[in-house]
């Protein structure tokens, strides 16, 4: 079938989604001398580098995204965005992704579409190049990214069994707005509309298409950082991982997590545990000494920013297992019901 | 939870399913200096090549294998051949792998060590090693690989396109024995086990436990084979991708395809329609001059198997659309209904 005879509505092949995805990916035969792009066995890669990060994550239909209360090129968004989180959280630059689509049979050529325009947008916009994948037919949508990535600094890369006592605990923006903007969601689909509708535009923004901190990878690597992860599942939950890694504690001061402004307008009372619990903000966390922290925040804010993000400290392991305590502006502890979002738990 | 707690039949956790895989991984702490294993963001790994093979291969539970009738062990193991055959294919070496586990919540402790025993069996035997992954919940089991690999020789990747009239085509084993094995097992569900029971157990491990031929890349790369892939799914549906991708057609002599023996002794009558469009028997496929064939056979038989495996050869391009055709004894042309296996088709 050629591509002009293949209608947007049309249930979808093996071999035409194949030669749908080297079209968007190959262009014209612009894959370069020596490599080997979409449509052999695997792909051909330049990679003159000592090490190389890989990672791989996944998304499921109604699991991490609802397919009919989100478009597909959001779907498509979130998931390359997810893997290039995982790979700047080493201290890393995205370099190539597979994708492995399972996708019911019904499926039209124009969501494929929309899915590929998603993935090749966040590519375009954060680094790295889809060279290859596999497509699978499933009850339910299931998107599979493997990437790969380099190191800033083949010697450095950040890990999170390096935190250690003494550490000041920082992250590089603000939380919350994507939990925030799943609430939005839910109330716009229940016909209410309460919240200013700038605030829901900003919040429903954070929520399907959060943008990943590659930018300040090379930052936390060139200051001296040796210990970061992405918040994906929540702060809370994802510093405690943190702390199982490195053998320590952690004390959070809940008032100076800094709370996305339209969470913090649009749904005051319960903004703070959104910022503390909400997962898929993308933003990094990371335990260094105050200096390097001010360094850091002195590449992406102007003026008086040295403190930004500094949410707690790292102390030495109290007990067996790791214990990340949550303190209020009196210095009382805040207990939560969950630190944050188990997949399997949910 | 310890692992000593955790019973072989309880549900699973997330934090769970990653200590066991870390624990099945990374061993006592056996990640070379400068490495970062499973637990992480993402993994960090030597890689001092110029290029880097990357390929991804997924398996669903009902379209590619059946849990019901099939070991965890095995369906684990031929998700990571899969991916082992397509590096292969590419005159490279499994370096690197990379699991994706959709399962459903109530997924056994023990199942899911099943799968990783399979996983790290084929790694073990065939090369590659496990070094990350996600686990997400799915409705049904799918088992998504990616997987790295080192090019044997960097100038010469063996490649689909590049298939020249005049070449022969030749496979590098008996064919059929997976396609054989699943008839096998269908009669045996059924209560018929009309067979011999060897060649049953050995259709059998044909169909659960298929081997990669990771072993004859590098024979091919050594004596100049350019052009070839995995029989993945089916002898005809694969050379006819080669013939689309070099714009050539070809010619195979159905009588002088290699079948498996205990196939041929098994099922006479649809053995040769098998070998031709049965799926899953990972051989090697690939277009050559007749002196390479002969020193890739050196390298795997002794004595008089100089043409061992030469199925017929590649013709220029006939009309538009690429032609594989078939021919009998008598020099006919035999059509098939099916070329091979679309998992979409079906």
């Amino acid at each position: 079938m050629h591509s002009d005879e293949r209608s947007a509505q049309a249930p979808i092949s093996e071999s035409d989604l194949v030669e749908i995805i080297k079209q968007r990916v190959n262009g014209g035969g612009a894959v370069p001398d020596g490599e080997v792009g979409v449509g052999d066995d695997a792909a051909v890669l330049r990679f003159d580098a000592d090490h190389i990060v890989l990672t791989a994550d996944a998304m499921v239909d109604g699991v991490h995204f609802l397919s009919d209360s989100m478009t597909w090129h959001d779907i498509g968004w979130k998931c390359i965005v997810s893997n290039q989180s995982d790979i700047a959280a080493m201290g890393a630059q995205p370099e190539h992704a597979v994708l492995t689509l399972a996708i019911p049979a019904t499926t039209r050529v124009g969501d494929l579409e929309g899915i590929l325009s998603g993935v090749i947008g966040a590519l375009d916009r954060y680094g790295g190049k889809l060279v290859g994948g596999d497509t699978v037919s499933s009850d339910r949508i299931i998107i599979s990214v493997s990437m790969t990535g380099r190191l800033l600094n083949e010697e450095k890369p950040l890990k999170r069994d390096t935190a250690r006592p003494g550490h000041l605990v920082a992250v590089t923006g603000p939380l919350g707005g994507s939990a925030g903007g799943l609430m939005a969601m839910k109330e716009a689909t229940q016909g209410k509309h309460q919240i200013n509708a700038d605030d829901e535009a900003q919040l429903l923004n954070a929520h399907f298409r959060p943008n990943p901190r590659v930018d300040l990878a090379g930052a936390l690597v060139e200051f001296g950082a040796e210990c970061a992860m992405d918040v994906s599942d929540g702060l809370l939950l994802d510093l405690e991982r943190i702390c199982v890694a490195s053998g320590v504690d952690a004390v959070v001061d809940a008032a100076r997590v800094p709370i996305e402004p339209a969470l913090q307008r649009a749904y005051p009372e319960v903004a703070t545990e959104l910022a503390l619990t909400g997962g898929e903000d993308y933003e990094l966390v990371y335990a260094a000494d105050a200096e390097t922290i001010a360094d850091v925040n002195s590449a992406q804010h102007s003026g008086e920013k040295a403190q930004f993000g500094i949410v707690g400290k790292i102390i030495p392991r109290q007990r067996t297992d790791a214990k990340v305590t949550v303190l209020d502006e009196a210095g009382r502890e805040i207990e939560f019901d969950a630190k944050g979002w188990d997949h399997f738990a949910g």
